[in-house]
């Protein structure tokens, strides 16, 4: 689509911005200008959010393909409008790229391509920079005509998860260990899928807040629990385990991009009841429970620790 | 405002949020969930645009402070929304911190929300991220009745540019030379003001298309010509020159963050008239002419040069 090719004046930066704009095709829509321009649909609000995938931070080189890093970092972002229960309308890409990776360019940004399409929406801007590490910051837009947030979860409601945890974690574990992971393993954390089906139902089905597991299930049930000043049960052991996956693999891997909601009942394929939400005791937070005991659990991903 | 400080679990990187929303107080908004939720005015259209900062590529260390650096980030991008005529609804800041500027961070917060607090706008959302170099992705939301674009410049229109150019130009050349920039061009780098207030009435006022000044002024306008397929003829003498500049300082000097606009006349504060736009040749472009002759040009900021 011709006019959708950014007319844009000479250079090598600009080159490069054509060159990425072209192979996304129909994937791009309205790229060219100092901004994009768009309609939110009458009667919703507006849902944005911003994500940034670094280098050595949240993946290595040697772990991924360019193309996966591309449709990671995007899903990653999407991810949140799921969590908000709303439809993306668009994507803007600012990609940092160091000399070292200019040749691997086109293909992170052919992933970047395939995340949007499989979202069913367009990147309609973004920005291209020099820089000494590779860096993707992904801002999604999307509508709501309700936006689930992490605060009104409710006593009484139950808490729901998507999907079978821990395949990130164990991915993970064997890269660190220096062994390549099993491939189903290596999926999950390469390409993940963020839970936009899901998500656009949630709040029309009675869910009353919602959050992505990004951090790790624990650490995400407590932001939901502080959000909501409510006092979050789990049950350890109902936490449906990817295979190969521990318990506690499953409760602290992140990354995962499922959904944790809670709800007065809910009944959708692929989301498991896994605990309970109480008034707050002293204060709020998360109570996990195995083998109809307490447990201490610590874990979830801190970027500033030591 | 207690309620807008983000309610999220424990941990360091979520201590680092806090600390960062609360000293932002009512420049930031509604912070804590996936992500933002707001209303773009009825009849209005949204626009948005992403801009990167990075580290030793838009700036070293030894000269700004933390806080111009923030300051000057969100600025650039809110440069994007005034060359569209747009009025800003909102900013996302992704800071990515590496561990030697973990101690700047406050700042750097100090001088976004300065920055949003000059452009009347708030922070709505981020994102924060360890790394191995500081760099600061800012998404400016914002709205307009009528987008300007760089796509409508029309034959017969005239060519204006606001403010006086160079000061960037001067104050690189002096940090580059190892040598202190003086104040005023010192400031021109370090604390740009994007034109917001002229940006929202340039379209009621006539103005056909519209874009910042990043690149440096010839290489914008070739933009500007080439989205436009249009000729533009640039009088070098013509262009305002901030005190100290030469002409070929004013025409290249980027980071300027005026703006660069084309009408059939405008008459308004601060905008000189320096070109005119006919139709285009064999491909569109641009002539610089001065006293009397064609001039040669080249000029402008590629990341992507060697």
């Amino acid at each position: 689509v011709v006019s959708d090719v950014p007319i844009l004046g000479p250079g090598r930066e600009f080159d490069a911005i054509r060159a990425l704009v072209a192979a996304w095709g129909t994937a791009a829509q309205g790229i060219g200008d100092d901004a994009a321009a768009l309609d939110v649909p009458p009667g919703e609000r507006l849902v944005v959010s911003t994500d940034t995938s670094v280098e050595n931070v949240h993946f290595r080189r040697e772990w991924l393909t360019p193309a996966e890093i591309g449709w990671r970092a995007t899903m990653a972002a999407l991810s949140d409008l799921a969590a908000m229960g709303a439809r993306p309308l668009g994507v803007l890409s600012a990609i940092t790229v160091p000399v070292s990776w200019q040749g691997a360019l086109g293909d992170i940004g052919d992933g970047i391509g395939e995340a949007v399409n499989a979202a069913n929406t367009k990147i309609i801007g973004g920005d291209l920079s020099a820089g000494g590490e590779l860096s993707i910051t992904v801002t999604v837009l999307g509508s709501a005509s309700h936006a689930l947030t992490r605060s009104d979860a409710r006593p009484g409601d139950s808490l729901y998860v998507s999907g079978a945890l821990g395949g990130p974690a164990l991915a993970l574990r064997s890269w660190l260990a220096g062994e390549a992971p099993n491939a189903a393993a290596r999926q999950r954390f390469a390409m993940p899928h963020a839970r936009l089906a899901f998500g656009c139902g949630l709040s029309a089905l009675g869910c009353t807040s919602a959050i992505d597991v990004s951090d790790g299930l624990i650490a995400d049930a407590r932001h939901l629990a502080a959000a909501s000043n409510v006092m979050i049960t789990i049950d350890l052991d109902a936490i449906p385990r990817f295979p190969g996956a521990s318990a506690a693999d499953a409760a602290s891997s992140g990354e995962e991009y499922e959904l944790l909601v809670t709800a007065p009942s809910l009944t959708l394929r692929d989301f498991t009841c896994i605990g309970t939400v109480g008034a707050p005791g002293e204060k709020p937070g998360v109570i996990v429970m195995s083998g109809g005991a307490r447990v201490e659990f610590a874990g979830g991903y801190d970027h500033f620790s030591p």
